[in-house]
């Protein structure tokens, strides 16, 4: 699995709960994040450099574990790898269709994600009568990173962030970007006056999903090894291992940079 | 002048207003912002490729409008430009070595630029008798670059971040990167309770120190063009246009886009 930072340890964490033994190998593009306010192009190349990586660590399946390169980059990287992919925008709009009673569904995520219009289009393939409305928060990774997930401020930022979404009447609102299941409990409790909203956390969205595939496709494991991660990044930022140990219960995480190498070719990632 | 980003545009704005006429190159790196919390071997990197960009254009004077990148890789680009190059890091301790009274100076920046320790190192070098306190004050851009200048949060994220420097009975503080001139006043207002702190603003200390090598080398323009502002970005962000507009007041700015070219030499940018 990969994304562009360490939000996509929220996915890692709900696979390791639903599929306890499977092998996870976790690429965190930290040289270049976040990807939230980049462009199109950019975030395509840094996408298909990371899965390039990925692939040739013979993986079975490729989770993109960052909704702004689900959003802007599945398409290609279906085409360019040759394995079952799993996003994590396509999980969790099949989850608002089926917990939204008045197909009213809020979507919160990155600028990009929110621009795209990633949830939105998957939404309306699956229910066309459901009305979709967006707010791009660009503040909570960097509130979540900065470990302020209890400071009031975080409250007020909510607030502030998700009052256009409740004057819509919203019942289900899809935490569109891979930081948010570490403030569900937050959003939860910022929507408690606006009625029983519920929260679609795409993290085990995503999670059932890789579950479904490997079943279907008899690819899941039947006896592996415990809390296998291995975890490779571009670059080490100053937070890293905090927000990591704080995610993943655990200080214990197997950490290994890798380099980037610049070719004719592009972007090529190696160890 | 390069940057990471947008912030650097505080200090194109005051060498205008002291240089008006004087053409300026503007480069930001968008494609790899935020520079504050990734590793100084990538900002390094970024730094070299974005300068080698720069030299090719011809220019007579290199500003490193980039706390972070004057603060790790100052050293490293006075070694390959062989140019006149302004950092931010030495023109803002003298200001503050000039303003203090009563020795105890603050400083507020990224977590890269705080950990470098480059202000303690060049004021202490200056006046090895103030005593200098730091706090990294990572979520000041994402607030700034949102727009939320004028929110009641950042009023709340301010007196958070300040209290440890005001218990610290600092009268004068550094602001350490060079989105911050942007809130200038609301820091003022933060640390009014504080007694009269002095705010050091980078973005002007390094346009005086511009003016000052240009007189030195007598390669003051008499005669420039007004408003000649050039800016090459290697990305495009959602709120780079707004912001930059609200910087310099116009929203009519001369941007190009640069690309990233992978070599074996590593990085290169051209047009």
């Amino acid at each position: 699995m990969f994304d562009s930072g360490i939000g996509g340890l929220t996915v890692a964490l709900s696979i390791r709960r639903l599929l306890p033994g499977e092998p996870i190998v976790y690429f965190g593009d930290l040289l270049h994040l976040p990807y939230g306010s980049k462009s199109e192009h950019a975030v395509v190349q840094f996408s298909l450099a990371a899965c390039s990586f990925l692939r040739s660590l013979d993986i079975k399946l490729l989770v993109i574990a960052c909704n702004t390169a689900a959003s802007l980059a599945m398409v290609r990287i279906v085409q360019e790898v040759d394995l079952p992919v799993v996003g994590v925008i396509e999980p969790g709009a099949r989850a608002a269709c089926a917990v939204t009673k008045n197909r009213r569904v809020g979507v919160i995520g990155t600028p990009r994600t929110i621009e795209s219009g990633s949830y939105p289009a998957a939404i309306k393939k699956i229910d066309p009568n459901i009305k979709v409305y967006q707010t791009p928060t660009p503040l909570l990774v960097p509130l979540i990173e900065e470990g302020w997930s209890y400071h009031p401020v975080l409250k007020t930022v909510l607030a502030e962030y998700l009052k256009g979404l409740v004057a819509r009447s919203i019942d289900t609102i899809v935490l569109g970007c891979t930081h948010y299941p570490l403030i569900k409990k937050e959003v939860q409790e910022s929507l408690h006056g606006a009625g029983n909203v519920r929260v679609v956390d795409s993290a085990e969205t995503t999670a059932g999903e890789t579950k479904k595939i490997l079943e279907q496709m008899d690819m899941l494991l039947s006896a592996g090894i415990e809390d296998n991660l291995k975890v490779y990044l571009t670059d080490i930022t100053t937070s890293f291992r905090a927000v990591a140990g704080r995610i993943m219960g655990s200080d214990d995480i197997d950490i290994e940079i890798v380099s980037s190498d610049y070719s004719k070719d592009g972007l090529r990632y190696s160890i």
